[in-house]
This record gives C-alpha cells, sequence and structure tokens, in this order.
C-alpha cells in the first residue's frame, strides 16, 4: 500500500469510525427514514447530534435528504450508493468482533487458570 | 442484522475508526516494530498520544507487545493475528474512497456547469 492508499485507508476507516456515523448509516440501510426512526434506531444519541451527523453524512455524500411537498412537510434521509457500499464493506467486522472476542475471552481464562 | 450484531458493528467500526487506530495498525502491517518506526510512519500524532494509543491496542489484544532483554532493552510492536486480520478486511476502504472521492468530484463539476 503506496502512501496515497494508506492516507485514503487512514481518512475512509476514521470517517466511517467517528462516533455514531456507522450506527447511523447502517440504521439507514435496516430502513430508516425519517428523523424519529433514526432516532429510535440509534440508542443513545441525542436529537442535537442526530441532526449534526445527517447533515454531515449528506455532506460527504453518504446520505441523501428527500423534502416532499406534504403539509406539513416530510423530510426523510436515505443512504447513497456510496453509503450502502460503505456499510456492505464493513460488514464483516460483525463476524471479526465476534472471533476477536471469544479469542480474548479465551486468553483471559487460560490466563486465569495459568 | 440483529441487534446484537448492530452493537458489535457499532463498537468494532468506532474501535476501529477511533483517530490513530487504523493508521497505527496499518503501520504495523506494514512493517513497523519500534516505537520511532510507529512515529514516523504515522504523520502527525505526538510522543504521548501514540504511547497511550499502542498501549489501548496493545490492551484491546490487536497489537503484542515484545520487550528483549538487550542493554539498553529492546521493545517492539508487532499486529496480534486479529489486527491483522482487522486491517485485511478493512482494505476495501481505499478503493471505496477513490470511487467515492471521484463520484463527488463528479457531482460537483455537474452541479458547477448546470
Amino acid at each position: 500500500m503506496d502512501e496515497a492508499a494508506c492516507r485514503r485507508f487512514q481518512r475512509s476507516v476514521e470517517f466511517a469510525g467517528r462516533k455514531w456515523n456507522g450506527a447511523i448509516l447502517l440504521a439507514g440501510v435496516r430502513g430508516a427514514r425519517r428523523f424519529s426512526e433514526y432516532r429510535a434506531t440509534v440508542d443513545g444519541i441525542s436529537d442535537r447530534l442526530l441532526a449534526a451527523r445527517l447533515k454531515e453524512l449528506e455532506a460527504e455524500g453518504v446520505i441523501e435528504r428527500h423534502v416532499k411537498a406534504t403539509t406539513p412537510v416530510t423530510i426523510t434521509y436515505t443512504p447513497s450508493a456510496s453509503g450502502l457500499q460503505l456499510i456492505e464493506l464493513l460488514q464483516p467486522l460483525v463476524e471479526w468482533d465476534a472471533g476477536h472476542m471469544a479469542a480474548r475471552e479465551g486468553g483471559d481464562a487460560a490466563r486465569d487458570a495459568g
């Protein structure tokens, strides 16, 4: 991996890993569309922070904001193609985490018994 | 993806994406072993923060610390099997970032010309 690729790697992993970004995008992939649905799905996030992060994710181009001229207006947030791709390529982390935690617990148990 | 998997996803993407964690692990995968080599490879990190993060990455089990009883003592840091796996599964982010940035620049150019 050359220097430019390393910078891309660091930028994208730190963007995806920024607190709440992954959870918000994942909520969108799992079907959340309205602010209240994201709020209900992403445990522990405040309204203020969710609003700020949705704006950032939209500016970054991984979430699209849609406004329907209903009364009152309906605003929805949908992962973009790029956002969907990002979540898809990060999904193996779930399995990694399971294996990693199991290995750590195994290591801890061995040390305790040692 | 069920709730437990979502929590694993959020925990692991926020761990991997925590500022500097990805870059430090990547430096180890690219051959850094001594503190000074990590320091030289990871642009912009301070000694204090690198020391703290190496300790955290070791505690998390993705980096192993080795002490050789030379004079003076030689201390090296090597990605664990789990750490290597993590970096490997995150590598597609480099390609994602390239495609994502190109799409964004394309979008911006279209808007400017519009």
